[in-house]
């Protein structure tokens, strides 16, 4: 595991878990507590992101052999770069320059930060033994087992998830 | 003007002189003879750049607030960053752990890196003293005046200036 500038925090989960909306209410709340907040998606087994920019210069660009492209206005910069294979740990180093306070990690169960664990159906609870640096599971259902011995809400009970969860983030922020 | 672990080359001109085109030519050629090119382009006056992910979890993350949000799959990995402004030498060192060769610029007139200069009218002809660096002139008209201090060709002797152009990027790549 890497040691950065910043804090990571995990988000998990199988497809259609929750993930994104999960990831983008804590991104939300960190924002409104005054912090710089990153995002980073792993794009499941869906082959590349999908962005239009067909036809835009960055793509001629790729087309003509940049492994790398950018193009930057108005204070937005946008990047693609292609390599045979990323490390999280890699793609976080890219992010250090950027003065962030923390990054959500969406997907990559395998890597070694902090994390919460979504659980939609009973046999997602192999996360729990796969998974490492489980913070706290949000589940489907009520009646999960074998999710006991971790700190563990509904997924209706957001009252009471989120400001848990900011409380172990802030704390790491201190 | 920063130092990379990199070269630079600048195509600089005004709107609608081939900026691209010759850029895209530029990089078909140094991938050919084996070498690891990126790009970066300013996107002109029109606002930030256009690419459509809407409705994409990279979105949601950035609405969410996310001042940075990175999606990788496959090995590509896309990402888009907001602030304030931009300086051509705080987003080159973005490239810096990706082993790159050189990257080529497309724009940022005023940046000091070695560039190659298009005109496309006889006014353009202002860009040869409000830029630095230049190598070379690249112009639409035979008869443009004030360019007879650079090495210069017309737009269509591509065979002339690619090689040209060729020789002194692998000079300084060596």
């Amino acid at each position: 595991m890497g040691t950065f500038s910043f804090e990571v925090l995990q988000v998990v989960g199988f497809k259609n878990s929750g993930k994104t909306t999960l990831a983008s209410k804590i991104i939300r709340e960190l924002t409104k507590s005054g912090y710089k907040v990153g995002s980073l998606k792993h794009h499941g087994h869906g082959g590349p992101p999908h962005i239009e920019d067909e036809g835009t210069d960055s793509f001629q660009h790729r087309e003509a052999g940049a492994v790398v492209s950018g193009v930057e206005g108005a204070g937005v910069f946008q990047w693609q770069v292609q390599q045979e294979r990323w490390k999280v740990d890699q793609l976080l180093s890219l992010y250090e320059p950027l003065g962030l306070d923390i990054i959500i990690v969406e997907g990559y169960k395998m890597a070694h930060y902090p994390k919460i664990v979504l659980l939609r159906e009973q046999e997602d609870v192999e996360l729990l033994t796969s998974c490492s640096h489980i913070q706290g599971v949000i589940s489907w259902k009520k009646s999960i087992k074998g999710k006991q011995e971790f700190v563990s809400f509904h997924i209706d009970q957001e009252e009471q998830y989120l400001p848990w969860i900011m409380n172990t983030v802030k704390r790491r922020l201190q």
